[in-house]
């Protein structure tokens, strides 16, 4: 284990930058409407975009989160909504974990139920992230638990029918920087359902999103249909959505 | 129609006390934890719990709005939440139509999310409602579409997948004393969907709730137990859930 952390910190933030502009270089046209993810992975997108702006492509951003919105503003790009544009061409987007399928975890970042919007009302959704998020099954590789939006007068019985229904324990995530529990951009609390064996991921996501309290999963199953893996060895590595 | 309008309101008011009354003669014991409904008919609910409290019976409150918040606090009888009790005996609450198979819609009052959750985690939901809301098939007496909670950035899109995938038109609900939306006590936004045929509303209501940036709808499907019904001459009149 010779590798200093501040090496493998280097190498994961270079493998982000090399599967965000291979995605933005892959799939942003001229005179698109874009979803803007949100996270460390996404600002090297956002910053390539501004990069192609120059080239003169003209493109619409629509935000997932208030990170986003500003990333989208510090660049120069052009900030749009759903209102005025319901529906996108494409959203590029990070993720938690991305396994076999395609399934995604997401919501580390606590914006999950924005993302799962503009990413549910995109025509494709493009994934980025580096290789420690690859995995052949959910949970090999992100241990904080599956990301879950509640309405927060409901997250003690939320949390107790998670476990109930499907094992493992929910954790009302803790805020570092103010006291008390995060609050998402939504004024919700997130729950983090730690699982205890792997479920059947289309069926165990219907079934969370209609116990009472809960705003949205941070399971995106059948969403993604391409991702871009930055690798340790400075390659990008892609997995495509399987054919239906 | 000899009837005046200010008969037909005091009827209807006689008839939801009826009915709030009788609900709670029957359903509430000593040392429950109740849910608390919204609306004009569960005034008369908590008034009743109220003048019981009064002969020594000791229980919770646990309310679903700001509205039930004050009625409980007004009425003297003892405040709790979901975090102390996130397990219910009973919800006593009001609707806005109910059919046959004790199917409602709610969410006139703009509380659907948390009359859901409330009723979501208690033993029984016990509903009140005057003549007017009795019905054979959804839509029959509720003219105003079926509430569905929504997060704010997500109104268009939501409004127009719903009247794609269900037919029928989607309306941002528009507030009266402010300008602008109704905003709820979630802070989200309202779309009242006229619907334009029957459904199975079963499966209607799940998949609604799977739309992206739907947080709640106000489609309670085999949830209520009993209904009482306050009728125009006086009588109350019940419907139970169909044995399964």
């Amino acid at each position: 284990m010779a590798r200093a952390a501040g090496g493998g910190a280097a190498l994961a933030e270079e493998a982000k930058r090399l599967a965000a502009w291979a995605a933005v270089d892959t799939h942003v046209r001229n005179n698109q409407i874009l979803g803007i993810g949100s996270g460390s992975t996404v600002v090297h997108a956002v910053q390539r975009l501004a990069r192609s702006k120059k080239e003169d492509l003209r493109i619409i951003c629509i935000p997932t989160s208030f990170q986003a919105r500003q990333l989208i503003l510090q660049n120069g790009l052009t900030l749009s909504d759903l209102e005025q544009h319901p529906e996108l061409d494409v959203a590029i987007d990070g993720a938690d974990e991305v396994d076999s399928d395609l399934n995604l975890i997401k919501g580390g970042g606590g914006c999950l139920t924005q993302e799962k919007i503009i990413a549910g009302y995109a025509k494709h959704l493009v994934v980025i992230a580096d290789y420690r998020k690859k995995s052949n099954s959910l949970g090999e590789q992100w241990k904080k638990g599956i990301p879950i939006e509640v309405i927060p007068m409901a997250y003690v019985p939320v949390a107790q029918a998670l476990s109930k229904k499907f094992g493992g324990v929910a954790e009302l995530r803790m805020a570092i920087s103010k006291a008390g529990p995060v609050v998402t951009d939504n004024g919700n609390f997130l729950l983090d359902w730690k699982f205890d064996k792997v479920h059947k991921w289309n069926e165990v996501n219907m079934a969370i999103k209609m116990i009472p309290g809960v705003v949205e999963t941070g399971l995106f199953i059948g969403m993604a249909e391409r991702v871009y893996f930055g690798m340790e060895d400075g390659s990008v590595s892609t997995r495509e959505k399987p054919v239906q």
